[in-house]
């Protein structure tokens, strides 16, 4: 069993392979030097036990998945990822599960060239927040606001997979491997969201459904969209699932996607292909931005249901 | 109730009053414009239910606390505070509670232009995570690392009142509000941090209790330091009970002080009176910087107690 001090040391003290860390883990703060002409983008998520995470999640992904979160916010706004600090509430310390949490952290730190510059460490029930930086040149960052009529919407990859596998893991049917990466080891589409920062006119992130996202996209917007459900881009299972219940929840509102949603004026879709040549992601075009409030879904068959609601931690009563 | 959106709008999205703030709480990320000629230092500190304040403590004075024991940390590394992220998980929503804690918050916040930019909220036990950046002209950071042998050894304030307050508390006595303060609203020392910040060696908060903390600093600086009891600065109340059982554990291992010790060559003193003139603390010397490793405690009255375990939420097994 280790001290505070030693665990921070052995598990997060790593070389930050970054110059512009000039103090990092095992003082009172870190110090960073931001490069002149940029400005910073800062997001923070908490992962609760039982609430973000099953009790049983191996710790490698648990590790893998809290930078992840992080990584697609910053995704959403276009900045390129830098420096993250890390609050560890854990019950206990166990070598082994502290070991291959830190891998999975640092797996897809070292993809990223994120340095984990500092944080905290505490006990109690188990819970794992993550605070991260990072770059966008001056004025390029993206928002949830600035979509206009007329704008066309995309989707990366695709929705609901999360979801099913959640639920499929919850009901005890078990998941297949490829339905539980996404679940697990969700990509953040970093790549994405700086291939398209000069470009789209806003983005979000889709962590609590597309239904509840999108909808934040379009009031800070104060727009309206028309959505092709007939275009959705969805995996062989979720459709199946999908089909079978006639039924559009689980992909409009399972959440834990995190894929991007964003708009785009017409005229730069030739750009937008352009820039996006090196990068391995999917976009869907799914629908329009359109004048008012509010989601027209188009295209749900008769006696089909379409649920609406994101997931929400403290929903209001009805 | 209120949603999460609701809760987050309603009581953390106030004027940040920093025009270096671009975007603020409500996107995917706050977007900050650091000053050229600055390095950003970041700390965070998360404090869990039962285990850093008790149930019922007052939520004005936890609100309150968050902030300050990130305060200290950057007040430690002479950074002027910034710009903040929170993270809260909360068992329920109680629009009374958020509104106090919003309320202590933005009371020490206000006090250092510290701008709440961001963060998420969960449900789950309830725990709290702050992230906090501050600037530093660029090199003029202080760090543990640096203290000379020779260099004199200076604490701000007194030590042991928290823990007294605390242990009072605890016993179910009641403490005195002058007792208690310390300990509910800690006044961090960021204007002391400022001062001496291109005069001092070495300096750390002291958070775990001096005998812990002077000892990361001394193995930063790969020291040793010789410290004279009779001149550890100390209320009226620890010095009773210190006095009354003998025994130096309450100042030197009972933590969460949050005062400053620091390290500065002899021949700096002078300059370090007039930097602190306008700085409404006092700073009192206890000790030497010696060569070698290790704390000599000097002046420890015959069959006295001394304990120096510093507070450690995983302490290794004896």
């Amino acid at each position: 069993m280790l001290s505070e001090f030693g665990l921070i040391n052995r598990y997060f003290k790593r070389p930050a392979g970054r110059s512009d860390v000039v103090v990092s883990v095992g003082d009172d703060g870190a110090v960073i030097e931001p490069p002149v002409g940029y400005q910073l983008v800062q997001t923070m998520d908490t992962m609760v036990e039982t609430v973000h995470f099953l009790p049983d999640v191996a710790p490698f992904d648990l590790g893998y998945k809290l930078l992840a979160v992080n990584l697609s916010d910053l995704a959403a706004m276009g900045a390129k990822p830098a420096w993250a600090l890390l609050s560890l509430t854990l019950p206990d310390v166990q070598s082994e599960w502290l070991e291959a949490f830190s891998n999975g952290l640092f797996y897809l730190a070292d993809q990223h060239r994120v340095a984990i510059v500092g944080g905290d460490t505490c006990r109690g029930p188990r819970s794992l927040s993550m605070q991260l930086t990072g770059l966008v040149p001056k004025g390029q960052y993206l928002t949830r606001a600035g979509a206009g009529p007329g704008d066309s919407i995309f989707l990366s990859g695709t929705i609901g997979d999360a979801g099913l596998a959640l639920a499929q893991l919850l009901s005890g049917e078990g998941a297949p491997s490829e339905l539980l990466r996404p679940l697990l080891r969700p990509v953040p589409r970093v790549e994405l969201g700086l291939g398209i920062r000069d470009l789209a006119s806003a983005a979000i992130d889709i962590s609590d459904g597309l239904a509840a996202d999108l909808g934040h996209l379009l009031d800070a917007s104060r727009v309206g969209a028309e959505i092709d459900l007939q275009k959705m881009p969805l995996s062989d299972a979720v459709r199946e699932r999908v089909t079978e219940l006639r039924d559009w929840s689980l992909p409009l509102s399972s959440g834990d996607d995190y894929e991007l949603c964003f708009t785009l004026p017409d005229e730069k879709e030739g750009q937008m292909i352009e820039s996006l040549a090196g990068v391995n992601v999917p976009v869907t075009k799914v629908g329009k931005i359109k004048p008012g409030q509010g989601i027209n879904w188009l295209g749900l068959a008769h006696g089909w249901k379409l649920s609406a609601g994101g997931f929400d931690h403290f929903p209001e009563p009805p």
